[in-house]
């Protein structure tokens, strides 16, 4: 069972004013006393992950060090993992997400990610590193409002949200058309579309609340009817009954009842 | 935790001869004091059902009775709902896997058959009622034996098997270029493609057996590299490393270890 917070931010977080989401990842991990893992395994450089530790240095982390995995080798070698094992926060990067998926999963490195939050830890990514955080995720997909056939594809996350899928840039990117083709592929999984600068954190395995400066749409298709089971090739998709819930700041809920809370 | 009996069957079991599987399926659900609820969802026709109902009562069972949910509102109804609960086997016939994840995905349903796994009844599918058993399934895509971008889509199964993905009519429809795919795409997941006329029977979290005529072939990817995420387009993708199974009637997996047992 999952002790550590997760933080799934939507890309293009602050990074020079405020820097209300970093910060509140910070805090979490532990603050002053802070170790960030910083995983730049998304984007192809090394140096993506130089920019977070020095922004979590400079607000005050005890330490933070980049652990570039650079291919499946990288995730067994002992050096690299041990920066896992002492983190109190591991932090995903932005880039592409299916190299995180392909690279990272079912390494030790991904295992150890899994049980440092089952111990405690905090793990948190933006953009391809807050999509890989949940059991299912959008490996790349089309643009638009219209849930299309074939216009999303799904690929295994890391699974430490189960239940659910986590996509990224949402409304700056107009995503809600592959996420409702998704969650009508299956609407035993929650679709959880978080804007830019805008995160999720979750909380015990129950509650996720939003912050930062825009918006997280929720999609529940436990009442939705669709054809999607119907539809050849690329045809648009008819959805009926879908709940939609749009968060700001403040706003949370309940993950096991599919509920707003306040 | 799972405590009941799960059965994948490939598709194209044999229900006129020896019935090996089918008989199997009964044994473990009760034999003669197995009562059998028969999901046709998949199959757009209840009538699909029926030849279940007549094979399973033939072989001595209890009871067998077709519990056909055409759509969302069904997998609500408290009479459909109770055969589930009373049943001591639940078989999921073939079709289509999607109308299996859109129909009942997070639905009462669903729920219920989960639950009842847990509890101790057996659960059990052919063709599209195997791949919706695992947490991750191929909905639908392309044959042949070269992995390919986009050559398959992933939708969330069940879940009652967790990271691993099932496919089915394995080699008959020459099925190994997606499994591969969907491997390199996160090898967290254990690939396992199911033969036609051949089970894999799963007791606790660990122990899958082949039964029946043909194979089972599983495709371990934790050693595998791969170019998944270099490739465009449709383009091939590379695999080196794969670990590949191809296992006979009466041999053993360990799923949690990933090692052939016996």
């Amino acid at each position: 069972m999952r002790v550590g917070p997760i933080m799934a931010i939507g890309g293009a977080e602050d990074k020079l004013d405020d820097k209300v989401i970093l910060s509140t990842f910070l805090q979490i991990s532990g603050g002053s006393q802070a170790r960030i893992a910083i995983v730049p395994t998304a984007s192809s450089i090394e140096a993506a992950g130089e920019r977070y530790k020095a922004i979590f240095l400079g607000m005050g982390a005890d330490s933070a060090e980049v652990t570039f995995f650079g291919n499946r080798s990288d995730a067994q070698r002992p050096s690299l993992l041990a920066a896992l094992e002492r983190a109190t926060g591991i932090f995903l990067t932005g880039g592409n997400q299916l190299r995180l998926s392909s690279i990272l999963g079912g390494t030790p490195a991904a295992e150890i990610i899994r049980r440092r939050n089952n111990e405690g830890a905090t793990v948190g990514g933006t953009s391809a590193g807050a999509s890989i955080l949940s059991s299912h995720m959008v490996a790349y997909g089309a643009s638009g409002n219209a849930p299309k056939q074939r216009m999303a594809q799904m690929v295994a996350g890391f699974g430490l949200v189960p239940d659910v899928i986590i996509d990224q840039h949402f409304r700056q990117r107009d995503r809600i058309g592959r996420l409702l083709t998704l969650v009508a592929s299956n609407p035993r999984l929650l679709g959880v579309g978080v804007d830019e600068d805008t995160a999720v954190l979750i909380e015990g395995l129950d509650v996720m609340e939003v912050i930062g400066r825009h918006s997280v749409t929720v999609v529940d298709g436990r009442g939705m009817e669709s054809n999607i089971h119907q539809v050849k090739r690329y045809g648009e998709i008819s959805v009926t009954g879908a709940t939609l819930h749009m968060l700001t700041a403040g706003r949370r809920f309940d993950l096991q009842n599919r509920k707003v809370l306040d």
